[in-house]
Order: C-alpha cells, then sequence, then structure tokens
C-alpha cells in the first residue's frame, strides 16, 4: 500500500495509541470500539478513524477493533519490531537517570553501550551497560551499528558529538540536550526532548486555568 | 480583550516563538516578518499570524515584528512573569539532573526546594536548592506555596505525591514519571514529559526516513 503523507500530529498520537492498547490489553480487554478508544483517549472516533485511515484499513464496522491485533499493529507502524539498537552518550545525571530507570526495550529499542570521558564511569557497567570512552565510539560502531543515538552530554559538546554520530551511521538522534542541532544529513532525523519548552507549555496552562 | 480558546498545537508552539524570539533578540535582531520568522521555524507566515492572533494584534502591516516587543509578549502570554515557584519531588538522577543543569529561571519559574526520603541527601542542598524529608512536604507548603511540583519520584509513589500536592495547593504538575495520573482535581493541570512516546516517534521517523 503507497502511504500518504502523515502529519507530525498523527505521529505524535501513534504512541499514545500503541500504550493505551497495551494498557487495555493487559487489563484483559479483547475489542473496543472507536467511540470507547476515543473517550478514553480524549479524541473522537473518526478522529481515531482518520489517524490509522493513514496507514491501511483497520477495525470492522459493528465489531470495533481487535485490542491485542490492533496494538500489535500499531507496533509494526512505530517500527518496534525493526530491531533499533541504541548508544548513549553522556553517562551524567540524566544520561544515568536513562539507563537505570528507563525501559528502553519497551519500546523495541535495545540499549547496547553508553560512552562518556570521566576515569570514574569508563570501563565501568551502569545497569548492565558497558561505559566506554567517547574516543572509542568509531570503532565501536564500526562493529557494532546503531541507529539511534541518544543524546545526554552536556549542550557545548553537542553538536560536535551529534556530527561525529552521523558520520558513524545513526538514523536519529535523541536529543536531550536543548540544543537545536543542526545536522548537515537530510536522512538523519532529530528528536528533541526539550524540557524548557514543556515547562513553558505547563506555565501558560497554570496561568490559563480557572 | 476575551481570548479565544487556544489549541494545544498553538500552546506547544508558543514556547518555540518565544525560545527563537530571544535568540534573535541577543544576536541583535530587531526586527523580522512573519515570512521570516516563519521560515526559520518551519511554518507559514499566515500560521505565525493565526497563532498570535489568538492573543491580540501584534505586528504592523509593512513592518512586521519587533523582536524585543513580541519575545515580551509572547513570554507575558506563557505566564514567565507570574513568579511561579516550583518544588521537586525526588533527588535521583532525574531530579539532580533537573536541580544541577536545567534552567528553571528561563522558564520564570523559581524553583525553591526539594523533597526526598534518602538520608543521604535529605537536609543536604542539591545545587543550591535545599533538600527536605518529604514528610515536611505540606508544612513547607503551607509557608511557602508553590505553583508547581516536579515529580521525579519512583512510578509506584507518583500518584500519592501528586495527590499530597493537589490537596497542598500546586496549580500544576510537571510529571516525569510515565504514570499516567488521573487527579481529583479539574482546576490542576498535568504536563507529562514522556520519554517512552518521544522514542517511539523517533523510532517511527527513522522507520520512515528515505
Amino acid at each position: 500500500m503507497k502511504k500518504q503523507k502523515v502529519s507530525s500530529a498523527v505521529i505524535r498520537r501513534l504512541p499514545r495509541y500503541y500504550r493505551h492498547l497495551n494498557d487495555l490489553h493487559q487489563a484483559g480487554v479483547e475489542r473496543i470500539s472507536s467511540n470507547a478508544l476515543g473517550n478514553s483517549l480524549g479524541l473522537t472516533a473518526s478522529q481515531i478513524r482518520q489517524d490509522l485511515s493513514c496507514f491501511g484499513e483497520f477495525g470492522q464496522q459493528g465489531y470495533g477493533y481487535n485490542v491485542s491485533t490492533l496494538r500489535d499493529e500499531v507496533a509494526d507502524i512505530l517500527g518496534m519490531n525493526r530491531g533499533h539498537t541504541a548508544v548513549i552518550l553522556g553517562v551524567g545525571n540524566l544520561g544515568r537517570a536513562l539507563m537505570e530507570n528507563f525501559h528502553f526495550d519497551r519500546s523495541g529499542v535495545a540499549l547496547a553501550a553508553a560512552f562518556d570521558v570521566a576515569p570514574e564511569v569508563v570501563g565501568r557497567q551502569v545497569s548492565g551497560i558497558p561505559v566506554y570512552h567517547v574516543d572509542q565510539l568509531e570503532e565501536y560502531l564500526s562493529r557494532q551499528p546503531a541507529s539511534i543515538g541518544v543524546l545526554t552530554v552536556p549542550g557545548r559538546v553537542a553538536p560536535g558529538i551529534a556530527n561525529r554520530l552521523v558520520q558513524a551511521g545513526v538514523k536519529g538522534i535523541w536529543n536531550f540536550t536543548n540544543i537545536e542541532l543542526s545536522l548537515d544529513a537530510p536522512d538523519v532525523v532529530v528528536e528533541d526532548v526539550h524540557f524548557a519548552d514543556s515547562l513553558l507549555a505547563l506555565s501558560y496552562m497554570i496561568s490559563e486555568a480557572p
């Protein structure tokens, strides 16, 4: 099937669909109407049907959606079965928080290695993940390619490290540095986790709340 | 002026406007057309004019926008001058990362105190912020109210702590726990920083990249 161009709003909703369907599945729910799915996600049924129609035909008139089937299909759309692997750059507080507390595997991503420069962490393991010196980045990735680079380094070194990751073949950068990366690589995607934007949105919503 | 209901997409774009206008101002740019502003943000000029029209009239036909004026107006819309104060719950890796590396003040928020249960951190300061035992939360907030609670506790205690924050009068929760909070307080807003949703969006974009 030739897919249409998918808007970024739809892309942002897909992970929520996945998460919610997974919760429903684990709660033993076997099928759900688009109305009920919409209600619990704060969307209309037609919005959900329209979002999913970007990717093919799902569900059945009068029956709704089979929860586990739709969950698996959304997982597939999200690329969760593509065997993505990640390396993390920067084992400071934030890098360590992700390594110790974030379940990469639940998003279909295998975290393979970490890189830093600090002698007290290089050569050790954090949550079972080996930490190498950043000088070994290119050699490591030439042996064990990764599709995702997680950027938790200080902002001042972010552009340089990002470019090294791109040169070494990563396809996407998960950027926690609050630095806007301008990469000379149109095929590499950057996903920014922008804490300040999020806090400002909260500030707006508080200020506008009744 | 009676404001119209502002869509969440507009709310998400406002912090980017602010950030970009602030960068322009610091680079010495005094005025900018909506075309140029749109180009650098990947939006159309009419999109920008439409977004801003939710809040009043800005800019001038044939002149464009005065950068510092518009920046200040967007800051005002975002509630950056409302004197928001925050407390942070949970001084683990993530809490510590925010305390040490995130500039709350640049978003117009004063981080006043932190709370945890671990003896090795309670009674100390992290980046100049005092850390109290979580048992002192209500007493502290009764003396020094805060509008924002930053939630970086383990997921299993998140709902309980969130409800205590709400009872103690916070207006918004910045939720890093990956737990969907259901608060019995319609006037309290929750902003989720959902790492898994972000990683899944990146996984999708990588899988779809040319």
